[in-house]
């Protein structure tokens, strides 16, 4: 039996608590957060023991911990819990800044330990059967990725003031899912962008709705679209166009009922928002997590696809500030 | 040039001269109807003169009759034109009595004329695509068809008092559907119906809403679904389930249009009503009649097609009446 | 803490263990079947005591049973729960035979135990979705209710022998569903079955294709739609007319990816079977029957809805015998 | 009754032709084409006379000139025809610089003469209902355009060569309908371009697959996907986003028809190519030229909105040549 450390407790530690909870081989055996009452709601939930963080790093009865607090934090849990020998599921971003990345990804690399990032929608069980169909030849040579992502509502201005901006925090997924698709990692990129939702999300110094052009060193081609407001629900599709073929991955629906009347046929509304649409792709990756800590799978995506992410997210704010093409350097 | 006269120039008669104006090897020559404004307006539209039926049936110019007049008429005009030699594409029902149906077709065979009854649907392009399908063993040996039909809303009650009551009038299109799509004469009908629409149907002696099945002496099984009124639109949808594969005609929109809110995603509505629904099977049939009088093709459907549908339509009523089972008996 | 004793360790005593495992407020506290091996897989899988169903009648500390155990052992451990105070969660059907189930509903009734038919369809979240539709007035009045159930194939020879045939066995679901979406009972039902799919049912028999037409005192009709076999997958659908609008409840896939090429545009196809298509129902199901416990919610569906299913599927019978509609009689 | 010439008896001659045929007020009274067999043909059909342009011209009994000849021509028609006082109706583009383009539209200008440009798709059914919901304000204000155009298959390479290029050949049509949609000028056009379908096409300096992006002086944005290659058919897809809901029009498929198996669900492939696809749009924008001559209706799209095409399609090309953005000067 595998223990494992939750550090953080708020809403995506009490995801992976449950995700835990539900597989066998490993176990919630410690929770830690800054706020005693959110570590001690979720020790009862998970029959886990509430600690502190050092001594969940001090601890031999832990194998693994869970990152799950905010960002400016990882660097030095990562720090921590590498020299403490801990496996590491981090969530994204590792962090905001891609030199701070690679000093992560050298201590974890110097120590040994399993290290996963957590871009969850990997996982997603629609995205995992249209890589599946890709990597199974079956629309031959990919050539244009089109990714299609919307938010239901911006998040609060304070949330934006601190989260990079949109390409670093809600494009991201968007970028990391690029490279997962395309199959090769772009070499340049553009970017535009526009405050149309809230003009407080520009006085903030940011945007709102954007869009970007990747390509591939071999020429293949990727539109990502991202609007902080989709007012018909959490939109989130993909399609693929390759040699041989096209491959969609639809919204998820809240149902299948569909009802008609004179305005027409109309189908259920998306899933709200993240936490809804992904369920199963958060049980998906602990489960993937579980299994690098009990079969020595390699964790995948891994430190290197976060690190790869992030530049890719530096770079399209980059082009959008200097109304230029960037080049992609992931050296 | 073949020179064709339309007896009837309501609205389905205007329907054909204009499907008869785009077709080559074919002309509208004359026109009559009772109401001498109607051949007139469809005159000057045409270029056709302007007869009487009588004469119609005497000129040696005329080769062929399209009837489009009421019902109650069809009897003395399919005798006076197979009579005179014409061919004759004549509209559903050729009769409300199987009795005087078959009189006529003993006189158009006796004569030796073409006779097409004008199933239109089986001429609509997707229910053609379905059925080309099932000929090509695409879905194996058919099993099970399912028959959806609605009106968008009932008509008149003075056509209602006329019209021989829906299963005669409205559900008869279904019943030779089902035929066609069986590949197999049904040896038996059960029908429920009632009245749900309107209390005025029901007054008038007959039911707005009906549910009849249908079985083949193969065993092969057939539902139908019928109602007068439809607030989403012209409801018409057909299911062929198989050995090895089913088969489904969707209804057709007025647009390929979705627009999507917080209700979810809406669809636009269906065509309206048959004129728009099934502009395309006009045209085809129209066209399947051209060639029956210029190469010699059969007419199909024929005369026994549209007796037996008639046969179906008095079973599914007196089954109605009875509360039973009736036995199909075609000959 | 509740106490529920699974009798039954078989496939579907599985899923409820699974389900009771996620659920708060009862648990698992014993298991019993007459194979001592799923007893003692069960056991260690939910941490349970194996008991003999004796012994879980006696004892003081179990609440409730769930009987997941063959058709024939229903009648009597129904008894004894009723006797000794359980309250009773029972797999459909009750018995095959009316008047046992009258038997069964009368002991329950007497010692004042909950008893929950699990009509598991009720519970999955589109069919809740469609019907909460329905109870909102979304589509008027009801008029007419259309169901296809087909399974992905026949169950084995052995097992269609003590079914019960088709209308009891797979048939029973959609009796009970039409009778939920009628929101009125039923008083006539008339049944076309055939053999199509395998000549050994029909030498067993029964029948492996059948359309039932149902309609109710104030003229609602239904149709249903079985087949032993679909060959893409396991078919669900429900759809439900309105005075003011149309309810449809389509097919769960396995994803939402779409392959496009040469051939078209193709969606995934269904979830295979019942465990996977109603996981979500089998957790509601149970959900409701905890609530019931706790909160003391009255059982729906319960024993007369089992009763009243039953005396469906026998009247669905004996319409095909017959080849005549047939009364239905729930007194 | 208004006298047209076609000029250019080929496919797009023909189709203008046909759509004449079917129009009230119109008639095709003259057609010409330097290969006189293409020109008898036509004149067969149409009952029009065969003249040489020269003779169109100058006969006062033309009123307006139909352009469907090659690019290379349109230049001397236009003018002359203008100085003639011809009505024109032209094919796009105009011409394939804009600087000639300019003085076509001076010599219109100042002549006086209806100047119409054949962007056909602007007059397709479901792209137009999608424009309708646009200004009757069904989703806000517009924020996102996604156009996603592609060809069934290359052009032979001897049509590349003289195409001018993906950029003013083929997305001139999507940049013309960015516009339309956007309903403001963009004012920054970035592209990314590759060969992937056929290096032929990149040996003729064209390139094959390209991706867009605009951004208009208010921050609306839109991105544009083209590939002379989709496997599945003809792809023109439609996508809107603003601040009140989202409008798409989807692709046209040849039948409504979809076949289910093991492999799942299957509808059927698009509409082949332009010529079925926009057989309706083709009908429509005739309509239109037709009411410019009888009812003095401004055209629409004018010549303007033939030159600012062209301009965004020459950015376009020099934005992939350069790899940076072009910013767009319509004046």
């Amino acid at each position: 039996m595998i223990n494992i450390a939750l550090l953080g407790c708020g809403r995506i530690g009490q995801v992976h608590a449950r995700s835990l909870m539900g597989l066998e081989g490993a176990q919630v055996a410690a929770v830690a957060d800054a706020m005693p009452e959110a570590a001690n709601a979720l020790a009862v939930r998970t029959g886990a023991k509430v600690m502190e963080v050092e001594d969940v790093l001090a601890s031999s009865d832990i194998d693994a911990v869970v990152i799950g607090t905010p960002t400016t934090t990882h660097y030095d849990l990562i720090h921590g819990a590498a020299r403490a020998g801990k496996a590491i599921f981090c969530e994204k971003p590792i962090d905001l800044n891609a030199g701070r990345i690679r000093d992560c990804l050298a201590v974890v690399e110097q120590h040994g330990v399993p290290f996963f990032i957590a871009f969850n929608r990997r996982f997603d069980p629609n995205f995992r059967a249209l890589k599946s169909q890709i990597d199974a030849g079956r629309i031959g040579k990919v050539e244009m990725v089109t990714i299609l992502s919307r938010d239901p509502s911006p998040p609060p201005i304070g949330y934006i003031k601190t989260s990079g901006g949109l390409f670093r925090d809600m494009m991201i997924h968007d970028l990391d899912m690029a490279r997962f698709l395309l199959g090769e990692d772009p070499v340049e990129v553009f970017a535009h962008g526009s405050c149309l939702v809230d003009p407080a999300i520009g006085q903030a110094g940011d945007v709102d709705t954007a869009m970007v052009s990747l390509r591939t060193g071999s020429g293949k081609l990727c539109q990502i679209s991202n609007s902080r407001r989709a007012t018909y629900g959490y939109d989130q599709r993909i399609e693929v166009h390759g040699s041989a073929g096209m491959l969609r991955a639809d919204n998820v629906l809240t149902s299948t009922v569909e009802v008609s009347d004179a305005g027409g046929f109309t189908r259920a509304p998306t899933e709200p928002f993240f936490l809804e649409r992904y369920a199963a792709a958060y049980t998906a990756e602990m489960q993937h997590f579980v299994e690098v800590l009990t079969a020595g799978t390699p964790p995948n995506p891994s430190g290197i696809d976060g690190l790869k992410a992030q530049v890719m997210a530096d770079a399209a704010q980059a082009s959008y500030e200097a109304g230029a093409p960037q080049a992609l350097d992931f050296s």
